[in-house]
């Protein structure tokens, strides 16, 4: 069994932000020599999440409007959690959206239907934060 | 390492529907000859879950509503999404349901509490779509 | 490859809590004795959540009111499911929370963020349930 991990890097100026880090997953397959596995990639951090859906910039304002519905930021003083800080949304959306996806790989590829890509998903950005990828195969 | 790949494919009629595939996931695990590993089962499309819960019909119609309240279906145009589309809610329930699930295989068998059943979650129906049933271990 | 499995039991008293299994599962891993894989941890039960978050009650606190805002306990005849049960809420808040999460073992330890945590998250107690540990690995 081979197995490989890299961390990568994001630092989000705003608050929110969606990133496809598709290329970037498949750069580590590419490195790991992997040919049969799978790939886990998550969150490193507890108000983000990685998560597969579609690269579509109306979706993801759809998404971001969507959740704050869900999980409004303000009033920050909503949220038992936010007692010098003000991220208690930011951890209920990173629920929503869910903290790490497995990918089975197949012949060294990520092994997706037509429209799969991965994103990086920030909810509360602002300072330098970390995925992790892991492959295990052969 | 042994691993095993196959697709199921799925043509619901109407929009959205709940459909066990326990028993197509536990044929794909004897056809894989794996004893001790794990099986991951994905939805290869961006409008539809897999899911673990309850077989239970009065349940799924609980599901139903729960999910067209939290994102409904109509008006269409509430979503920017929608531009020549109009399923941008199946996008949002999806992330609430799950793309995924990882389950344990020990003696080769499923390791499975005594009421999880393994769901394809359709938000989008009226084509044809796929769930991926990948299975690594030995 | 190897293979470690254990159920890790609990009984909460009230209806929901949040409980740090953290600890459990480090245990688990030591076990094992694998140093490079990927352990799945996951409820077996369909009214409970395994995810990973932030040890810090406030938190806990505002989880389980927005939990209930998105589906409320009450009134229970809301539910189809509730015939002979009190518990379709349970069933809602788990698959917002999630029933299993996937994490990296990396040099024999769990390859995690700063903040990073696994709880059990019991939304139907006053039962015994279980929460399965499966590792793979070497």
């Amino acid at each position: 069994m081979r197995s490989y991990r890299k961390e990568l890097w994001f630092e989000v100026k705003g608050r929110r932000e969606f990133i496809n880090i598709t290329p970037r997953v498949k750069e580590c397959l590419k490195e790991s020599g992997v040919r049969e596995g799978l790939v886990l990639v998550n969150a490193m951090h507890i108000t983000a999440s990685v998560f597969i859906n579609d690269d579509e910039p109306g979706l993801h304002q759809d998404y971001d409007k969507w959740l704050e519905e869900l999980a409004p930021h303000e009033p920050v003083n909503q949220y038992r959690h936010n007692v010098g800080e003000d991220n208690a949304d930011a951890h209920m959306k990173r629920q929503v959206m869910g903290r790490e996806v497995v990918v089975a790989i197949t012949e060294g590829r990520l092994d997706f239907g037509p429209w799969e890509q991965i994103f990086y998903g920030e909810f509360d950005g602002g300072r330098k934060k970390r995925v992790l990828v892991k492959i295990i195969g052969e």
